[in-house]
Order: C-alpha cells, then structure tokens, then sequence
C-alpha cells in the first residue's frame, strides 16, 4: 500500500500562508495531482465544537494552558478523524497550519515554552510528524506591515506587536529545531512568485516521495 | 498569609464517593467549618463547555486522547478559577474527584498508561497537587455489585465491567505511587459509617494543617 504525504505550511501573521497554502492547492488540482486541503477543525464536528471555544469572544477568563490543551485536543481529533485516514488511503494532504503553530503561539507568544507544549501536542501526535514543512519565512517587520495594512490599526497595540514578534522568534527556533523537516520558501516577495516557489517545492517533495 | 486546605476524594465506581464527600461536606457546615465543596467543571463556564463536548452522546467518534486532553483542559479552567483562588484566600476546599480519576479512568480504564497521562495533567495542574486525597477503597466485586444493583443491567456488559475493573485496578496503583498523600477510608463499610470514618480523617489533615 502506497502511504500519503502529509506537507504541513507554517508562517508568522502576514506570511500569507492561508492564500499560499490554498494556491498551491489549486496550482495542484491544475495539473491533475489529487490532493486534499484541510486546516484544523477542518470540518471534523467535535474538533468545531472544541474551536468555537477557543474562539468565543466571551470566554475572556480562557487561561493559556487551558487554550494550548484544546488547541492539543482539536488537532488529536482531526488527524484521527480526517489527516490519517486520508493518508492511510495513500493521498497527498496539504494542512495550513498543524503542530508548529501552537509551537509557536502557544510556547513562544503566550510564553508557555516550546518544551512544554511539544509535550502535549506529542501526546495528541504521537510522533505523527508532516513529511515535509513548508515556512514561509517573512521578517518580523515585514509581516507586521502586512497585518497593519489588512486589519483596523487599533487592533494592533504594542501588546499585539510584542505578541506578533514573540510568534516569530519563536517560529525561528522551530525552523531550527526541526531543519531536516522544514523546506523554507522566501515569503517577501509578491504572491504569485510565493506560491509558484512554494508549488515548485511541493511537487520536488511528492517527487521524492514517490 | 494563611494557606488553604486543598482534599480530594477519589475511587472506582460503586466506592460512594459522591455521597460520602457531600456527607463530608454536610458535616464540616454542622460543625461550623468554613469548608467549600466543589466539582470538575464547577460552575466554570469554560470548564462546563468543555465537558458538554465530552458527555454529548453525539460525540461517538471522539478519541481516548481527545478525551483526557479535555479533562485536561477542564481541570485547568476550574483550578485556575475556582480551586486556587480559594486556598489563595485560605479556605478549606472539598473535591469530588481530581487528576487521580483521569489516570485512572483515562490512564488504566482506556490504556493510556498512567505517566503519559499524568504528562498533559501535570502541564495543567504544574504540579499543584491536593494536601491529601480521601481514597474510598472497595474491591472490584463489591464495586460492581453496588453499581450493577443501581443501574439498568443493561449497561453493565462484559466491556463496561472490564473497564471498571481496570480502572479498580489503576487506582490500586495510583495509591501505592502516591502513598503519602493518601488517606485510605474503608468504603466496604454502610454510607453513613463510611461518611463518619471520612469526617474523622479530613478533620485530622485540617488540624495537621492548622
């Protein structure tokens, strides 16, 4: 039996990961690869229930800790439920976003530490790693110029600033720690050129792969 | 500062323990105790949503992991909130089950094994462990006796013994790897003997702690 390959996509805010992500998709579908997209919930029903409170605006009392293990309990339930499945039947799965991201939002911009929650989520993983990663790798200055131009200013406090910097700092040290996993794609250019790089890079990873 | 009193009352189903820890409760009040009696989720609207995804019936695919990450971040919500905030101002506070259950229930009864459980609980408590925990202990056989005479026969099949047997079996262990945090109450005993003997036990620990 043919196995899958599981190509995960990680940024900072501002990467343009989700648009990166979705084009390469597409670029894929284009040229007759079969490929599946999916990004935590992903439509998987209990791991919706659990991200509709992660995000509910009025559970503003939500302790990090207690974010970092639903975020571990919404991933756990969508790679049982979608990601292993699929892989199991030999498909290729494009993820935006998967371990790294609370990586780096939970251990580094809520300052919980990356040791602390790779210890979870490796709990929910067990070891279940992407094939292959692809960062997008934007400067701390540059990603915070995307977001200002994209979102209301007054949403972007010096406390979210620090936040945003912290997520990419933190992203730095994941590239570092996990090098052999991580295919990184220069992100500062315009999206067209982005995502034909990033497309290049999945098709040399389903290439070697196969 | 005076530092509170923080008692957990654990054991298999069938060992009373709700009863017995609201008798408890009720004769602290008599006995004009300044005690607050509480359970996970607590009345902590974080916490209570959390354990609505984890009891809806609906919920048939949920995976063990997905489960005990929950519990997990349930029992985070509630200490976070209610637990430490009472000892904080020096309350005695009663517990109806507390991390000892997940490494029974999820650790033995769904074989998680009792460290990798205790991994994601102790991410959550940080090693906030209760002063002492009352552990009702009753054998297997009269556990299920007390609960088969209690519920529709039905529900109790060969799987569902098995797993009260195995999470029996996980308390066992729990109490030998805890020894000195446990105060042992025979539980084989009537309810309101087993309530007097446990009364008798917590005001011990209080005047230990006092």
């Amino acid at each position: 039996m043919k196995k899958g390959i599981f190509i995960t996509f990680e940024g900072p805010d501002g990467s343009g990961k989700t648009t990166v992500s979705k084009g390469v998709y597409n670029k894929c579908l284009e040229m007759g690869i079969d490929v599946i997209y999916t990004r935590e919930p992903g439509g998987i029903e209990i791991a919706e229930e659990i991200r509709k409170i992660i995000l509910d605006p009025k559970n503003v009392t939500m302790d990090s800790k207690t974010e970092a293990l639903l975020y571990a309990a919404s991933r756990r339930q969508h790679l049982v439920e979608k990601v292993k499945p699929a892989l199991d039947e030999g498909k290729i799965v494009l993820c935006d976003r998967f371990v790294d991201s609370s990586l780096a939002y939970q251990g580094c911009g809520r300052h919980l530490g990356i040791d602390e929650v790779w210890s979870i989520n490796n709990f929910a993983i067990e070891g279940f790693m992407p094939t292959k990663t692809i960062y997008l790798d934007i400067s701390a200055e540059e990603g915070l110029k995307r977001i200002e131009s994209r979102e209301f200013k007054d949403r972007l406090d010096q406390e979210t600033t620090q936040f945003h910097i912290d997520v990419q700092q933190g992203y730095k040290q994941i590239v570092e720690k996990f090098k052999d996993r991580m295919v990184i794609v220069d992100a500062s250019k315009t999206v067209d050129e982005v995502i034909d790089e990033a497309t290049k890079r999945v098709l040399e990873i389903i290439h070697a792969q196969g």
